[in-house]
């Protein structure tokens, strides 16, 4: 009787639900091929266990950082200047605005224009402003680099050269080039004080970096340092620069954006306390030496006042500064079963290749590839009776 | 002798560690069923080189940006009305604050009440603040939309109507309609200079949005325009509201929120010159007209000044503007050597499927399936002897 | 004739291109082994269905969210002080800056020092301040928490201490403790409107948080309650600080930070209307009782006068308030095939491994593991003849 037949009346016996069918398999006992299949084998497997499980730690869960960040800086710089005289820089004078989220501005350069009124002024002469005659100043004009609407008329600038007059703040800020030394050269002493803190919500994990083992009285009086002080969370501002292989006092002419990077990467199967930030400064605008289009960061700010006859006067700031950009990166992971698992799973899935690789060495290369093949195919024609060939008789 | 004894024996001889098995495999010959193996097979591959490998770029390591933004916004307006009287604007007076982390806000328009002091005053005519009596006005008493609170008095507030006193800067602000026309309609034509540099860390690859090949001299002129100049970094406000499909003087009224988008996307395999920055403008708050509840953006902010007899006066300005939030997009990817076996891993893996697939096939619908699934096919069951049927003798 | 030279014959006959191999498979017939294997199956397909399905919606395109944020805070605090008398304070007086990014600040307490100007006075007694003579008093000396720079002489503080003279914003800053209770305690009545537009660019959806149902009238008086308001875009600051579980009125007096988190998590295979935002509190920097290096949350600020002679003065403000970070998460779905093969295409694989746990069962721990053995595996050695044994004769 034939297997079919058997079939037929096994199926109706036994139902096909417990039918088990598992891969017929050729075992090849050679010491060549075992040797090249255990040693494939090997490979992956110290590349599951080697990259996914110790590298990439791929039977954790990970979770994504929260985080909030407040800053506080302090410090006080002296300034003597002409129009100015002897001053004190306090932070309400040099931080603008007096709060942002994650940033702060630091002023340390700028060009103060006093007592600014809405009037009539002759322009700064320039190519475009110097004129003979009133024709030359065409009224309402405002080109893109003036400070104010020409009136039309052609003016006394001073008692040699005419420029066109405008409708303006004046007198006019004399837009050129920022003191240098900057002016708050103090400023490379600032310290501040960044508190962050985050959360890794999945974990219901929370840390700030002001960790447990500071305390007030260290607080007081610690400042940064990578070898000495690597947890005190105050930064002398010139170390920040300086971190970022910039010199303080030239960057502070033209002003730049700091980027303070705030790491957290806890692996939440150690203890908690292993679980501490690390501090990273670099710039982040580049000062291209080729490319000097406006370099640096600054921005113009003006403080109101009014006089007794009730007209506005204003004193016109163009600060230039550094601005800090605090970012906070991070990770956590932990151990979560199913993450092993899917590991476990793409890594036996990752074996089954071997034995394709295997396979086509054997079957390719070896001697006796004849010989391996007969045992491992059987093979089956359209015509019935070769289809027959190694079937029992 | 059994195969069983064999096994025992060999086993004992050659040691298992050179056992390599590999599965027996039927082959089938015939023209339809290849036909249909060979088609899957196709298309699978197919899939992973076009979808896997070019499309999603799948051999490549991915890194997303780190970038920072800095603006500069230029031009000057001229307003001209009763209580302001002719008036320059420039940008210490319309950007508020001075400076902000990746976003700015121009004023377009604005309703000014000035020389507010705290005093007693009558509130502004409404449903809430008309009385006849005393009795009407509940001393202490703040509404959600008073500007003051009550002193629990009823005055004149003109020689017709009567309203509540309140303690509160006053005079009080009118809290109508914004001018229409905007009062700083001229700002359609500032400009705004974006300073972006961004980062991709894992490639050590850096880059500014202000390209290599633009030099200073075209920068003094240059304005952003998708088709002559898509490179320019400077843009006109009006240019970019309108790339939104809105009208800059309909927005300026009530103000609103746009998004500045610049994507980054770049094949570090190529030259790094072909990473350049695309811009794209869009308005981020919908101007939904079913839902006129406060539409745009405003806000309000003061002026403070003192008068000689050391009083505080203030000006009120209710703003309307715009702000523009700058988002910086992008991922860069390099040919990485692990994604790129993953992704053939993956693949080979599904070839395997191709073969679940044909067995359906060939073993459900062709007409020779039983002939077929006899050879595929032994068996064996739990009653010994018809386990022997496919055993040799 | 040996299959050898069938195949050789064949293989010229049918070219390889139409062979189709196929594993060849045993079907063990037995109720343990067949309950195994389908338990197993029953697991895999359950858990892939279950998680992977729907749980993890695997058959969903999903994509993240752009989202825009503008705020509005209303409300209107009464202080009654020695130093600055009855006085009213308005947004314009309580928000700094007046506008911000997906962020706002609310003053609620305060320590004001007024008409300051740029003089000499003694410093704040104190141990490193106090002197007895000059010598004590280094001139040009600024300590880190010292106002302002030493001048060198050691004057009067009052009739019984003396104090080094400095060089500041004089009269200095008490530096004490804020007011408790706050003086702007009526803040916690104030409600702020957050307007929030999202967007999921790749489903072109577009949703704002003032759902289409919320008509002008309710938007005028409702406040967010979780039970009997869910839906109202207005929020009271108290109702969001005690959600964080947090009493309002201690938080006032040192300051802190809130996070305002809006989540909106869509399926967009069911209607739109669906899509709704959650919002959730949280206070973001601990109050950690252990460390109470600088608490809170202040910052101070400024504002700047003119006298007649043209003498500038400030008012120095040392704010305390709350920092609301409105925080925007969310992630929408949608059908799309891709995904939808990819997981099935995982799961079938996720199938395979069955097999290979139930080999591992059915041929080691069964009776009759032996019996299978033998079907399953069949045996070639490198000594030939023992390669014939399960070979037909």
């Amino acid at each position: 009787m034939t297997p079919a037949q058997d079939n037929s009346r096994c199926v109706s016996i036994c139902q096909l639900f417990f039918d088990y069918s598992t891969p017929k398999i050729l075992v090849i006992r050679s010491k060549k091929v075992g040797a090249i299949n255990r040693i494939t084998q090997a490979l992956v497997i110290a590349y599951i266990i080697g990259y996914v499980c110790v590298w990439e730690k791929g039977y954790q869960d990970t979770d994504s950082i929260l985080s909030s960040v407040t800053t506080k800086v302090k410090g006080i710089a002296v300034t003597n200047t002409f129009d100015l005289g002897l001053r004190i820089w306090d932070v309400a004078d040099y931080i603008i605005p007096p709060q942002e989220e994650s940033s702060f501005f630091v002023l340390t350069n700028l060009i103060v224009t006093q007592n600014q009124t809405q009037k009539h002024c002759a322009e700064i002469p320039s190519v475009a402003s110097i004129c003979s005659s009133d024709k030359n100043c065409k009224a309402g004009f405002r080109g893109p680099r003036s400070k104010g609407v020409r009136t039309g008329r052609c003016v006394n600038f001073n008692h040699t050269v005419k420029t066109c007059e405008v409708l303006a703040w004046c007198p006019l800020e004399r837009d050129d080039e920022p003191p240098n030394p900057p002016m708050l050269a103090d400023a490379e002493n600032f310290t501040v004080l960044v508190k962050n803190n985050i959360r890794f919500p999945k974990f219901n994990f929370k840390k700030r970096n002001i960790l447990p083992q500071i305390n007030s009285s260290y607080l007081k009086h610690c400042v940064f340092n990578r070898s000495t002080d690597p947890e005190c969370p105050i930064f002398r501002l010139k170390d920040m620069v300086e971190e970022a292989e910039e010199d303080f006092q030239t960057m502070a002419v033209h002003g730049g954006v700091m980027e303070v990077q705030i790491r957290w990467d806890c692996d939440l199967d150690m203890p908690g306390s292993w679980c501490v930030p690390r501090y990273n400064f670099r710039r982040l605008d580049n000062k291209d030496p080729t490319n000097t289009v406006s370099p640096g960061y600054n921005f113009r700010f003006a403080k109101y006042y009014k006089e007794g006859d009730n007209e506005e006067t204003r004193t016109l700031i163009k600060g230039y500064g550094i601005r800090f950009d605090i970012m906070v990166f991070g990770q956590a992971g932990k151990f979560y079963i199913v993450s092993t698992l899917l590991n476990i799973g793409a890594g036996l899935a990752l074996l089954g290749l071997v034995t394709v690789v295997c396979d086509l060495i054997v079957l390719t290369f070896m001697t006796k590839r004849n010989h391996y093949r007969e045992q491992k195919y059987s093979y089956v024609d359209d015509c019935f009776d070769s289809g027959r060939i190694n079937r029992p008789p």
